[in-house]
């Protein structure tokens, strides 16, 4: 199958408390695409300026994903500037340059229409719809999303809410746009929009499953010796989850089965744990399925235990 | 087998978002009590004033747990009155009054002296010393302890981590004793005291388990609709987790299967959880193994996965 992704290319300067990164790759669709590309074709839909280097571009080429969607306009590549305090959980934001993603209107290429699966990584909510508008016949739709949007943007996030299969979403985000202290209650909220399965990523803690069907599953984080930078971990996950669902074969249209679904999760953790443990994209760059194999069997042996009930 | 605990009883009040108590039972063995006295005999060490109400007892008595050990002094019982923020995670102290508590030396009654599993509730490191003298050959030994102890009483918390076998520790305190950002690099610290296992508490997000010998566990924590007072729930999780345990066969003297250990966090999970569910030990009252066991059986469905590697 192919995933159609829309997000964010950027260039990151990265200051954690042990290290220091100048104009590296980011981007929410940097992180998506090189991990989704691991399992699929991906198909990108983005904007980037003329500084944009181009050996990224070559070596998403190498990994098979398709740039026809790619607009290369005169000018600066959007540009973030964070700095992460020291239990690498919090940041700062020091700078923010939209440069050409000021301007930005996704144009999908007729070549991308049949794309079967859709992300819509972090990005304005407005950019997102005219996506969904122009992809009217993806199998499974994906909406992922930030703080920044539930605060500004909320009538505008909320009616792509309402037209999207599955949202990714962390647990402070939850809280945010529901009101609700429990995530629990919370996620009932996204049901009545019409979401038919949400994400909640717990960061370090792992991710939740919740369908509306009354799916629940709590899939366990890889443990890691040491967090490098922890930026992009939640667009890596997406590429993970989605990446694993493509390679599946869904029960009927856009139904996967509830056990390829939580594979997907743990998919999903597996390849955030690797997005954590160097800067930009580096760390995703030379992953094998034969690595994530590794990770997923330990993490098998990490969180099963024994189902019988001995009292 | 039998379980000796020692550890604070007290009357605490308590202010939530949502709710108040005023003088409810509390304190660390009162939890711990009562959740480990679903699973077996209980031997109570500890120091209540003249005003402790006799029902608490009388509750205590009828679950079968031994009292020799309980001193009643003239005087106030140990009070502690705290306030939850909305997150129902973080707290103020707002009052606390030693009473009777500030002289407390315990004695452990020679009727108590072959109990086989010994938890050393959270109490200054030096009574919970003096109990583990009074009781040399007790086959499993337990330690909780605070963050209190660990900015006050360091030295004395080491001498006593030196001479037991597990360590109970919130995932904040490993950090503040070790000083180690990583979780995975800071439990190493406390084997190198000869621990043989630590249980790092998430909270909400479950418990982690490390042993020496490099078994590492993620047990998934049970998802509550609504948290009414948190307090206690790491006493709860002790006397879950020792309560199991104090059910199963040893391997060899003071030995557990992994097997065994990893069910005994998820037993602990499980009464944890009952413990949030209202004020006080309120949830853990009539509390019965066929509700642990619903639980158990609840927590392999949400936190399994397929075994098999599809690639």
């Amino acid at each position: 199958m192919s995933i159609l992704v829309v997000g964010s290319l950027a260039l990151d300067s990265i200051e954690t408390p042990f290290a220091h990164r100048e104009r590296v790759l980011g981007g929410a669709a940097s992180y998506f695409t090189t991990a989704a590309s691991l399992y699929d074709q991906v198909n990108l839909v983005a904007i980037v300026g003329s500084d944009f280097p181009r050996e990224h571009l070559d070596f998403w080429r190498k990994r098979g994903v398709d740039l026809a969607g790619l607009q290369i306009e005169e000018g600066q590549t959007f540009f973030w500037a964070g700095r992460y305090h020291l239990d690498m959980n919090t940041r700062d934001t020091l700078d923010t340059q939209l440069g050409v993603f000021g301007n930005f209107h996704p144009v999908v290429p007729a070549s991308y229409r049949d794309s079967e699966l859709l992300f819509l990584a972090n990005i304005q909510p407005d950019l997102q719809m005219e996506v969904l508008q122009q992809v009217a016949g993806a199998r499974l739709t994906v909406l992922d999303t930030m703080n920044l949007w539930i605060a500004t943007t909320r009538p505008q996030l909320t009616e792509v809410m309402k037209r999207v299969d599955i949202l990714l979403i962390s647990e402070e985000e939850v809280r945010q746009y529901t009101e609700q202290p429990s995530i629990l209650v919370g996620v009932r909220k996204f049901f009545e929009l019409g979401l038919k399965y949400v994400v909640v990523k717990l960061g370090s803690y792992g991710a939740l499953l919740f369908g509306r069907d009354g799916t629940y599953f709590s899939a366990p984080s890889y443990p890691l010796e040491e967090v490098i930078d922890p930026t992009g971990a939640g667009d890596a996950f997406g590429g993970g989850f989605l990446g694993y669902l493509s390679t599946t074969q869904p029960v009927s249209d856009g139904q996967y089965s509830v056990e390829d679904l939580k594979r997907a999760v743990v998919h999903g953790n597996i390849i955030g744990s690797y997005a954590c443990s160097d800067f930009s994209i580096d760390a995703l760059r030379n992953l094998t399925m034969r690595d994530v194999k590794q990770r997923y069997q330990e993490l098998v042996r990490f969180s099963h235990f024994d189902p019988d009930w001995r009292g």
